[in-house]
């Protein structure tokens, strides 16, 4: 593999550099050919670095930049005043290619307007969406979309994500003829909402477009389809009920630790968690975090917000695999063949 | 406890009379106390009951309908060619005071049109909402409304639904000061819809309504609020992915049921199984199946349209508590409080 560089927002995320540096130099220490610009104040970033090996401090330069997105700020204002924050110069540095991808834990709707103006959409696409590729019930994945990059997403933006999540699925994740499912409150034809009722009647005559139907909430997991398509609100409240689910059952798989027990009492409630880890494990949303903005010219990958640094160091690990995948290219040039076989 | 009849809607869900009828006997064994009358096709409904105990049989009657809503109408058509549909003559008995309750598992939106007509909404309420009281992590209960009566809900509605669900908190479950929060993508006050922030604005100083802000979806299950409040879309999907994930782990801890393994294999297999059970068991949908349509002069409940028998059993059991707790009428008395209150 050839060395690879990528952009990282230190400043954005709940936590900032105290959880986006120690997962950087994470990531460095298990990829070496990955090079990293964090991008913040160096007065916050420098002493998180004191302790790193020499040799994995040569793979990584501190960018100074002069101000931070806030997470609650209204998106129309961030953009405006984004002028020497973390996160806009950390997609400069893509755009300028100095970088070839961007990795935020900041506010969505910024980076989602930032990463519009700066690195353009591909053509044929209005509007970027957040994309995550979640484990499902049968070791298999599911590619869903959009996760919370555009609230009140109407039919044609519908349309556009199913593209891009075919697309996905099919050359990233090597799906042969993904079947695509619209996130409905019902499955029959006259349930849900006016923009996924009419989303529905396009898809299923679209070419290149493996159209299965509505899926509902429950199936989320199931594997019925590999790409689910919904409302970045719907999409998002859904990821964040999946995840808290999720993390519950984890928890209390693992709690009453700190009781007295025997030493074959132990051993057991050991050996337990091991084979129950193992069958839920791939589930735990650590393991996936980041979300991709798909249908830019360019890779930008949204970690959580309150990502924690092992989440926080996949979703770095996730912006390396896109570029390596070509996802912005490849798209692009799926799109073009989907576009012009419906025009 | 004083003799209490329910009317049931016996055509209505996935499976109709297979389910509703063996359901509707296991209820009358349980409860002693309990008249059920059965509304549908004799020709389905009496052979399920030739094996069934006279003295249960005494308590049950049957009522012919003509017609069943099917699942797939589309709610406005369905509520005009209503007549003599299982549905309707369930509602029907209610109003003319033959049943205290109804219980269906039919199509969402006719019940809700129906019961608009035929029962009547309460003073101060637009549009009745689906409310269920989900258990959480802490073993406590929290009351989520809407869960999918109302598709696309503006503020106005938000906050009857609000209004409505801290007084079922209140005179139900006890809850003093009940917490309520809306369903949002973000904590912070610019996040989200119009209709959702409109609505905050006015929840924040309304009188007697303890508002506690925003929650995310991941808090569904942590007992952070006591009411929670959301358009019926959004509920709709966030409750069924519950579900999911909820069914996926309780069916993975039930499975490999079937390997061949050493006695003290299957003995630790079934003792770990009994021990996750308990810890996990009340989450488990069938034991709160059947949501309350909310803010009508009546009471009305929706069994999921999958329900198995337990779960459906488990509907009628709502139906009868709904009604010795005088669902209605308190909420009618609180509602005329608040109301005027807040004028």
């Amino acid at each position: 593999m050839t060395r690879l560089t990528l952009a990282i927002d230190a400043m954005g995320g709940d936590f900032g550099p105290c959880v986006t540096v120690p997962a950087a130099l994470q990531a460095l220490a298990s990829h070496s050919q990955l090079y990293l610009l964090l991008v913040g104040n160096p007065d916050n970033i420098t002493p998180l670095l004191a302790k790193a090996d020499s040799a994995i401090l040569a793979r990584l330069r501190v960018i100074p930049a002069e101000s931070v997105i806030a997470s609650d700020a209204k998106p129309a204002q961030a953009v405006r005043q984004s002028r020497g924050s973390s996160m806009r110069i950390a997609l400069e540095l893509v755009k300028e290619g100095q970088a070839a991808a961007c990795v935020s834990a900041g506010n969505t709707g910024a980076l989602m307007g930032l990463a519009k103006m700066i690195l353009k959409p591909l053509e044929g696409i209005d509007r970027p969406a957040l994309m995550s590729v979640l484990p499902h019930q049968h070791h298999g994945k599911t590619v869903v979309l959009d996760l919370g990059a555009n609230v009140g997403s109407d039919s044609e933006m519908l349309i556009q994500f199913a593209v891009m999540g075919a697309v996905m699925a099919e050359e990233v994740l090597a799906i042969a003829q993904p079947r695509v499912a619209l996130l409905n409150i019902g499955q029959e034809e006259t349930k849900g909402l006016e923009s996924i009722r009419a989303a529905a009647e396009v898809l299923k005559t679209a070419p290149g477009i493996n159209y299965v139907g509505y899926l509902e909430g429950n199936d989320l997991l199931t594997g019925k389809c590999d790409v689910l398509v919904c409302d970045g609100f719907i999409g998002n409240v859904t990821l964040k009920t999946m995840e808290g689910v999720v993390r519950m059952f984890l928890s209390l798989l693992k709690s009453r630790e700190g009781e007295k027990r025997a030493w074959w009492a132990k051993w057991l409630g050991r050996w337990i968690k091991r084979r129950l880890m193992a069958r839920f494990g791939h589930l735990n949303p650590d393991r996936y975090n980041g979300a991709c903005l798909l249908g830019l010219r360019g890779t930008v990958i949204k970690s959580h917000g309150a990502a924690n640094q092992q989440a926080f160091a996949v979703a770095i690990e996730q912006a390396e695999q896109a570029v390596r995948g070509q996802l912005p290219d490849r798209i692009a040039a799926r799109l073009k063949a989907v576009l012009v076989r419906s025009d």
